[in-house]
């Protein structure tokens, strides 16, 4: 049960929000001290709204980099929101903007900004459909574009023809791809590709280099664009689209969450191939021109080129990761810690290689019980402005969570 | 042609953004005096890249309502932004915010907010279906509803399947809607309509009441939902949904533009009836939860209660209104003036009931040049920042205009 405060909100909230709340902040499937509201964040913590701190291990879902509230960032944004923020046209820095990520990204030779994440998927799904007029696009079963009607993992409210011409494959299974890639035939818009494999209740799979090369080949045979969905991972894998490492550029890249620390933008990528057909569809919003978050952004690619967060997300990742494998021996549990340590999805597992739904719930809720902010079956992120402390007082929180859970017998 | 500087930034956008810009804010096809790019904007007026001041008659194509920014929206917003914006759940501006919009909207009992005003377009036509799980949605044609590939107003990149099941009427016209209502059978999930005709390139048409409530008897026959798409004209028509006055309530009513006077945010009203099927739909926004744009909203619903900028949006829409028609009458201008006032339509008129986009593009460009942002084909918007002496300057200016193009053979 979350706070007294958090209980007469969500009160209130269920009188004039359906369903009391929506989307993935709704705490609805969240364990039962996850609170729903919160009143103050500063850095690496969060405060609910009954005044408990929690060192916030979600980040936002992705948005919160360089930590909350951060001085620079936000010193930047109200700078740009007291001279002209949404108006009649774009301001200069849109095209600094445009400048730096096609300075920063290796594929990239123009952007196109925009709000939401899924704003980015729509542009890239028309943008490839534009491309050459086909219509087949292969996604990977199970992952993550958005939450549009094309796209929204859950069917409530969609019609069969949202999806008529969406072919999907296993990731990170070479063969499957090839078989989703000759139904498409000679009609193949593109294929889509979340940088690793980040579903939900699921392990994570970091991208076998074989398949993301054969992807990237596919595309170069049939003529069609590669798009690398670096909404979630992006600038927390690379400084640069996330596949960079493995030697693969895609034609395309959406980007959003942490681009501005926070701030609402979004953004597609993409290289010159793309670029007329980008050129040809019409897309467009209220908000997306507005220059304040495009100047929070412009701060937030300096402090990526000019800081070392990345190394450091990494390094506390990994200082968490060891702390908790070595504690889950000890205390017998079956602990699943995947993808990037930076990035991490971790579980209780049920001793067959799924997710133990109850188990993963208790350990998570009793995380936050103790005040760090832990997810039982989405990923999630480590920020740069979190310190060694705040990771080794997160492992003292799971070192007694586990030592209860591992005691009982059943949850 | 633009200033050096405006010209300048968009050699440099031309490298870095596909067709050098996109979407509404692009000027592609605009008068060649309309600036790209702007620098500063307070109250009414804009200034771009060059210097040149201009009284801004598009307020940001309708987030401006109370003026450029407006020292106590802005001051909500960076109260907020500097307590807590986007985070790991939402802030309790988010359930205060719920309640001031169903507090003022008649037909509202409850609210999902979203960043686009096209998110929230999304979001009725997930409801509509999700409610009866039939598929028809009922829209008029030429209407704009947003640029997600369902509804965008240019094709690239888009399929068939995309709007396989709409079904299109002539707006204000009985027998059109009802005959597409006839051939959804018992397959209608919604009708969808603006609160007045304000497509482009064409005269705005205010809503005939038989129509509005033969809209609203067809979806009580039927079972289905009626959708009011106040996202450009809500707040400017009245402190309620756009169709209150007409006596016609819907279930469903889409807001954005003007709702946080420029801060991003967007959203969708609904009553009981829809309530469970928009708990049914899965959507979601990186920054949808976020509450800085939710302190400015309610921060501009206080000043949407409290203020007559409504009376004063109207009574300077009339003056200008007046103005204009007198100066074109003195000059013999086929000047077409429709729509409210304080969102007029104004174009040049061939003689024959349609614009004369070169005469209307000469028109604006001459406007622009003189410091009065016009648009040639798309409604404009009065602001509650202007004052009388900007309408008058506006018409001096106009005269000038005016007079020149009456004494052009052709242009």
């Amino acid at each position: 049960m979350s706070g007294k405060l958090d209980e007469a909100l969500k009160a209130r909230a269920a009188k004039v929000i359906p369903g009391g709340m929506y989307g993935h902040q709704s705490v609805a499937i969240l364990p039962p001290h996850a609170p729903q509201f919160f009143v103050r964040a500063k850095g690496a913590y969060l405060w609910d709204a009954d005044g408990n701190r929690y060192i916030d291990f979600m980040c936002g879902y992705g948005p919160n980099l360089f930590g909350y509230c951060h001085p620079e960032v936000d010193a930047a944004y109200a700078k740009q929101m007291a001279e002209i923020d949404a108006a009649t046209g774009p301001t200069p820095r849109m095209v600094e903007l445009a400048e730096a990520f096609t300075g920063m990204v290796s594929h990239a030779d123009w952007a196109m900004f925009c709000k939401n994440g899924t704003d980015a998927s729509s542009m890239a799904l028309l943008t490839a459909r534009a491309y050459k007029g086909r219509k087949k696009v292969l996604m990977a079963s199970g992952a993550y574009h958005g939450a549009a009607p094309w796209c929204t993992p859950i069917p409530a409210g969609t019609v069969e023809d949202d999806r008529a011409h969406f072919i999907y494959y296993q990731y990170n299974d070479v063969k499957s791809l090839e078989e989703a890639a000759d139904k498409a035939g000679d009609d193949l818009a593109a294929i889509f590709a979340s940088p690793f494999k980040h579903d939900v209740f699921v392990d994570q799979e970091l991208p076998d280099p074989a398949y993301a090369r054969r992807a990237r080949e596919l595309c170069d045979e049939k003529d069609a664009l590669l798009l690398v969905d670096d909404i979630r991972a992006g600038l927390r894998i690379e400084r640069d689209c996330s596949w960079t490492h493995l030697g693969v550029q895609p034609d395309l890249s959406t980007w959003g969450k942490a681009i501005a620390n926070g701030h609402p933008i979004s953004a597609l990528l993409g290289n010159d191939r793309a670029r007329e057909a980008a050129s040809k569809i019409y897309v467009t919003g209220s908000f997306w021109f507005a220059g304040a978050a495009m100047a929070a952004s412009l701060e937030t690619l300096r402090l990526i080129r000019e800081t070392d967060y990345l190394e450091r997300t990494v390094a506390l990742g990994d200082r968490l990761r060891e702390g908790l494998a070595s504690i889950a021996k000890s205390c017998g549990l079956d602990l699943s810690q995947t993808g990037p340590s930076q990035m991490p999805l971790i579980m209780i597992m049920d001793g067959e290689g799924h997710c133990d739904f109850k188990r993963s719930s208790a350990f998570a809720d009793g995380m936050i019980a103790g005040g760090a902010y832990f997810h039982p079956f989405h990923n999630m992120f480590i920020g740069a402005a979190m310190t060694e402390a705040d990771i080794d007082r997160t492992l003292e929180i799971a070192n007694d969570v586990s030592a209860k859970l591992s005691s009982r017998v059943s949850v």
